[in-house]
C-alpha cells in the first residue's frame, strides 16, 4: 500500500456540533480495479481531494454504485475500535454482485480501512453521541454510454467525524407509513446497498418532512401490505411483550445493527420474532394497547426510538411518545458493547491497531 | 452564454466503425445550479474534460441522477436536424421532479444544446444508421453523507458519433422474459430516466447475454404477469394484425420513439392498442399463428425488429425470425422523418441553425 500524506492538516471543526456527514477528514483510501490491467492495482491512501471523472462515467448515468456505513469510536485512553467492520465488507460485495461489480479482497479492504482510520486518529470525537463514521463505496468508472457492467471501478473510503444522525438527537422520530411510493419489491435492489435505492426514496422522504414527519416506514412494493423498513433504519415493534421486526425477504436490507440488536436481546432472553408484520397487524396492536414499543436499528442512529407512526392521516402515539423500556435497553447495550464499557461476548469489536 | 474553445480539435475516429458511446466530441455543455449563489449559474460551452468531483458527491452515494437521449443528423447539404428534442427537456424535468431534483428552463437547454451542435457538426456522421448521439443528464453535486436532495446540481450534455446501438445492427434482437428480477413496480422509479433503474437491470441483462439474448423483456413488478418494456426500448407486439403496446401505467418509461410510432402508425391507418398485455396473451398468439410481429422503439436503436422471445425456456421465433412488414415500414417511414427523406407532418424535426 502506498501513503502519501497531507502537507498540512485541515483545522477540526467543533466536535461538538458536528451534524452528520458534512466534515471530512485530511486523507482517503484510493482502490482501482481495471479489466485491462489485469485487476486490483495498488491501494493508496492520498489526501482527500477531488476525483477526475470523465463526464462520460458510466455510474453517473447509470448508477452502477454500492457503499457502506460503519463507525470508528476511541476510548478516554486513545484506545480506538471499529464495530463489525467484516460484516460491512461482506455485505458490500454481496451488493457487488448484485450490481455486477467486481468483487474485492475483503481482509485487504480491512487493513487498509485500519490503516486510515489510525492516520485519523485525530478526527475521532469523544464526545457522546459521536463518532468517526466510515463510508467504503464503490463505483463503475469508465467512460462509456450504454447499458452494461463497467470494467474499471474505484473503491475508495472516505471518513467524517460525525455527531447523531438525526436533529433531534435520541428524541423519538415520527414516521408516516408511506402507501403510494414504492422503495422496493421482489427481485428488485432492495437488499442491495446500492445508490438507486436512495434516490428513489427521496420524494416519499420530502413529502414526509413537509407532514411533520422523519422519515418513512415503507411497505412491500407487490401488496402495500407488509411493513419492510425504513431506509435509513430497519424496524421492529414491540408487540405485547415480544419483539417483532420484519423478516429479510429479499427486499429489505441485511442491516448489522439489526443483526446486533437481535442478537444481544435473544442472549438477554427476549423473545425475538422474525416475519411478515402486516401494517394492519401494527394497527390492530396498537388499537388493543399492546404496541408497547418501536424502534429503528441502522448505522448512523444506532437504535432509534419510534414516538409516532402514521398511518392513513392517523397518528399512532407509542408509549406516550417516549423511549420505551426495551429500546433503552437496547441502546445502552449496543452502545455499550460499540464504545467497550459492556464486554464484547459476540466478538463484534475490532480493535484499529 | 460563455463559450471556451478548444485549442486543437481530436482526431475523429472512423465513421463507418462507431459503435455505440465509445467515442465524445470537443466540447461539451456544462450548467452548474447552485442554491446558495441564487440557483442557476451561467450556462457554459468548455472543452470536453474531466469533472472535479468531491468524494463525498451526493450522487456516487445515493444515485440522485438523470438522464436524456436523442439524435442529431446531417443531411448531405449539411442541414442538421434534431428530432425533437423538446420532448426530451420535458421528459427530463419530470424525471427530475420525481428524483427530488431542481427543474431547468427547458428553451434555455434548448438553445444551448443547438449552439453545441452547431460547433461539433464535423463529427456528425452522415454513414447509414448513424448519427450523433445528444447525451444530456444531470446529477446532485453537493458533498455529504445523509440521505436527502442535494442543493447543487451539474446538467451537463455531451455528444458521440454513433453507429448501430445493437452489434447486430437491424437483424432482429433475441429477448427473453424476465420472471424473477424486477425492472420497476408501481410507486416506484420505472418511469423516470435515472440513475438507479439502469444499474438494477444489469444482472438480468448480464444472465440473458450468457444464455444467447440480447435484452430482457421486463413484467411488472407485482405480479410478473404482464409485459412493461426491453429497458433500453418501450415494447410492441403485432397481434392478429393489431399493433398492440403496454400501456404508459407510471412503471414504464415514457418513450418519444414509442410516441412517435405509434401516431405514425395511427396517422397511417394501422390499428393501434396502448392497454395491459399480459406475457401469457402473448404466448397464447404465438400459438393460434396471431403474433406476426414484435419490436422494440427506442433512441438508440430507433425500431427494432425482435426474431425471438423466450418465455420458461420456450423460444417463440416470430416471422420467422425475420423483421416484419410493419415493423419495416416504421422502421423506415421514422428513420425517414428523421432524416428528411419524408414530410414532417408532426412537427418533429428541429432544424440546427
Amino acid at each position: 500500500m502506498k501513503i502519501t500524506l497531507v502537507k498540512e492538516r485541515k483545522q477540526k471543526p467543533d466536535f461538538t456540533k458536528l451534524g452528520f456527514g458534512k466534515y471530512f477528514t485530511d486523507h482517503m483510501l484510493v482502490w482501482e480495479y481495471d479489466e485491462s490491467k489485469g485487476g486490483w492495482q495498488e491501494m493508496e491512501i492520498i489526501p482527500y481531494d477531488d476525483f477526475k471523472i470523465d463526464p462520460a462515467c458510466c455510474s453517473l448515468h447509470y448508477g452502477q454504485g454500492i457503499f457502506e456505513g460503519l463507525k470508528a469510536y476511541k476510548d478516554e485512553k486513545g484506545n480506538i475500535t471499529m464495530f463489525r467492520p467484516q460484516a460491512n465488507f461482506k455485505r458490500m460485495n454481496k451488493s457487488a454482485e448484485r450490481l455486477c461489480m467486481v468483487n474485492f479482497d475483503e481482509e485487504e479492504a480491512l487493513k487498509g480501512l485500519t490503516e486510515l482510520v489510525k492516520l485519523e486518529a485525530e478526527w475521532i470525537p469523544t464526545e457522546p453521541g459521536t463518532a468517526l463514521y466510515i463510508r467504503p463505496f464503490m463505483f463503475g468508472s469508465e467512460a462509456f454510454l450504454g447499458v452494461h457492467p463497467s470494467k474499471k471501478y474505484i473503491f475508495t473510503i472516505i471518513l467524517s467525524p460525525v455527531g447523531s444522525y438525526y436533529a433531534h438527537g435520541l428524541e423519538p422520530t415520527k414516521l408516516i407509513v408511506e402507501d403510494y411510493f414504492t422503495r422496493a419489491s421482489q427481485g428488485g435492489t432492495g437488499e442491495a446497498k446500492c445508490m438507486g435505492n436512495y434516490a428513489c426514496s427521496l420524494l416519499a422522504g420530502e413529502e414526509a418532512k413537509k407532514k411533520g414527519f422523519d422519515q418513512v416506514l415503507w411497505l412491500d412494493g407487490e401488496e402495500k401490505k407488509y411493513v419492510t423498513e425504513v431506509g435509513s433504519m430497519n424496524m421492529a415493534f414491540v408487540i405485547d411483550g415480544k419483539v417483532v421486526t420484519p423478516e429479510l425477504d429479499g427486499s429489505i436490507l441485511r442491516g448489522i445493527t439489526r443483526d446486533s440488536a437481535l442478537t444481544v436481546l435473544r442472549d438477554a432472553g427476549y423473545p425475538v420474532e422474525e416475519r411478515k408484520i402486516s401494517i394492519a397487524e401494527v394497527v390492530e396492536a396498537y388499537k388493543a394497547g399492546k404496541l408497547d414499543e418501536a424502534f429503528g436499528t441502522g448505522t448512523a442512529a444506532v437504535i432509534s426510538p419510534v414516538g409516532t407512526i402514521n398511518f392513513k392521516g392517523e397518528d399512532m402515539v407509542i408509549n406516550n411518545g417516549k423511549m420505551g423500556k426495551i429500546t433503552e435497553w437496547l441502546y445502552d447495550r449496543i452502545t455499550g458493547i460499540q464504545k467497550c464499557r459492556y464486554e464484547d461476548k459476540f466478538g463484534w469489536v475490532y480493535p484499529v491497531k
